[in-house]
């Protein structure tokens, strides 16, 4: 009499932890040094050095009960001031500390965004490639997930495809730029017309469409790439981030809902996610976190090493023939694989101990993703693996 | 559009935060001195040192990536097999690190055993007085929770009561010992009598009836109480910890669920935990949490003070005329009031500026509720007050 849903979710295999179990087991069998892991999307980079000294200095300092005490169900008030100070002078929008809600990374701020927009039933909208995580995120709130196929010219959204799928069900649209998989940034030219087309939508059905926007690598843009703040283009955005990535704490389990200021129904909005949490047994992150975001809040750790690596990865795949659109930021890419089963070459590259994920599970089959937040000299040390598999398919570069 | 379930939750009153408010405008306004609360059940004493000292030396030492990076969907195998070594010294079941889940807190662990045991619709059965918050815990996971009613001359288990509530559509039997609101502990003869029932119910429905211990308050026990353990009584059992009380450490929300190694399902059943994690927007507690657990599992905070303050406080009420049993463990109470309307009593005694819990939140009216987890000396300074809302009622004591 166990649950049949989750007993059902463990039949489905999950192709990204094995790829990473078949790499362990390659590590085992002829050592790390020979094997090529680009599966996980791990930050490689430290947390900058204020972190630590600010977890320790709370810990030192702070009244025992205050450090380790509950905290209010939307957040400790400093966290969420912090947050909404560094928002509102970073982007314009006026957000004020009741704008927040601090959340368990952007999964916990996902689980309240797409519970508190919606009715169990209704219909979201995504587009591919996307996080193949908001499957089970959105099953667990109750609702459809549609996926909007991929543009795969440039990654962009593909409009034609979106209007086709846009019915008076839909109750918000999902997005995720820069975008893991492709690492592509939307432009503000896709974010005004997605703006326009919701805007006349949400008229036409006679309510609100939501915009949630799932950022947790907005801070991991390369140089000269615009990277628009998604919530300065559509009025009902629900933004979702984490600092997990900016950070590198993905196992703090940190991040915050932030409703645009003159949202429909802001107020309501982040008054009922504490009554979500107690739904779903959250409680908020953790309060020693909490108290070191509210005094770190915008700064980050030194992410160069993600567009050192873009870069060199990039230009080398490009020469020995690969078709792959640039990534505007993130520590992703997805190129084209060489055969139009992805599996298959990802299958033959893991032969050659390059572990790489499938496009399929993107929803963006024929395609590849590369979690390139990895040292720079494995990058470099991969390189030659990269040519000879693109010259046993027969494809020549420059 | 927004969630209606959500939103009728805001229009429900929350009282216990309705209560712990209207005490923060009265400390504005005549002082905190003049307003003895005690409707919080938040720990007031501080973490054993060894757990600032731990944070901060792990914090010092651990490599950048493990103290910050991701745990694995279950938590971090040290602190999984830390915590089955714990449990199999000190109660005698053979726990491995298989048998434990890493939760936030008992009410992370909770959200899991209730959706792991059942299917949606399903009936859970537990016992008044009872946590208010295991309603939305149980309506989140779309369950059917039934109350029995309490048996009043001691808090033990109405068997009567309970055996004809009992059904085949019940999944799981939820128990929370030693208690919230109460403060009884369950003694070995209601267990093994609970224990017979759920055997021969599992056997006649032919499916096993879980038993779900919700023990965030195992280690607040009194001198000279039998503290049996639940799952040593039952093989069925999966046991809801957290660290929220016996370490003082609530707002970091830390916890686990054990499932006793001979439960029916016991491997699939922590399996299906991450799965369940996914959709609820869960990745487990803070990996600086973990890490620090993962060293101090097994300590406690000097609980001293909860036992003083109930000696103090139950032999006064009870010299002044207040019926009551006596608690067994926690930092709760839950006395009959002096009229059968509880919430009119809590009123009065607000009048005099003493914060009360109606028991009725509790599934249990005619009774209120004190959380005596406060310095000693603010329950001595409220004794007076005790004795004269007695007197006003017309009651005298010894």
């Amino acid at each position: 009499m166990l649950n049949t849903y989750y007993t059902a979710m463990l039949s489905e295999k999950d192709i990204i932890f094995e790829i990473f179990q078949a790499s362990q087991e390659k590590a085992r069998k002829i050592g790390a040094e020979h094997v090529y892991d680009f599966s996980l999307g791990n930050p490689s980079v430290p947390a900058p050095s204020i972190v630590n000294d600010t977890i320790i200095s709370q810990t030192e300092s702070l009244d025992a009960l205050s450090l380790h005490g509950y905290s209010p169900g939307m957040g400790q008030p400093e966290a969420r001031a912090a947050i909404a100070r560094h928002l509102s002078d970073r982007f314009g929008l006026p957000y004020q500390t009741d704008h927040i809600f601090m959340t368990l990374g952007a999964a916990g701020a996902l689980a309240h965004a797409l519970r508190a927009v919606t009715n169990p039933g209704d219909e979201i909208i995504t587009f591919a490639p996307c996080f193949s995580e908001y499957k089970p995120y959105t099953a667990g709130a109750s609702l459809k997930l549609s996926i909007v196929p991929a543009n795969t010219d440039n990654f962009q959204i593909h409009f034609d495809a979106f209007l086709e799928m846009l019915n008076p069900s839909v109750s918000a649209v999902l997005i995720n730029s820069p975008n893991n998989p492709s690492g592509i940034v939307y432009s503000a030219e896709t974010l005004d017309r997605l703006s326009d087309i919701l805007m006349q939508k949400s008229e036409e059905y006679g309510h609100p469409i939501y915009l949630i926007s799932d950022e947790p690598y907005r801070d991991i843009v390369f140089d000269g790439v615009d990277n628009p703040y998604v919530a300065r283009h559509y009025r009902d955005t629900l933004t979702c981030y984490s600092f997990s990535k900016s950070l590198s704490l993905p196992g703090e389990r940190i991040g915050y809902l932030a409703v645009r200021p003159d949202c429909v129904g802001a107020k309501q909005i982040i008054d009922i996610c504490p009554q979500i949490s107690r739904t779903i047994g959250q409680n908020g992150p953790a309060s020693l976190m909490q108290h070191t975001i509210s005094r770190v809040c915008g700064r980050t750790s030194d992410l160069s090493v993600y567009e050192k690596n873009k870069n060199l990865l990039y230009d080398a795949l490009l020469s020995y023939g690969y078709d792959c659109v640039e990534p505007g930021g993130t520590f992703y890419m997805f190129p084209r694989s060489l055969e139009s089963d992805s599996v298959a070459f990802c299958k033959k590259a893991q032969e050659k101990n390059l572990m790489l994920v499938p496009g399929d599970i993107f929803g963006c089959p024929g395609h590849f993703r590369i979690a390139y937040c990895v040292p720079t000299e494995r990058i470099q040390k991969s390189l030659p693996i990269f040519k000879e598999l693109a010259r046993e398919y027969g494809i020549s570069g420059r």
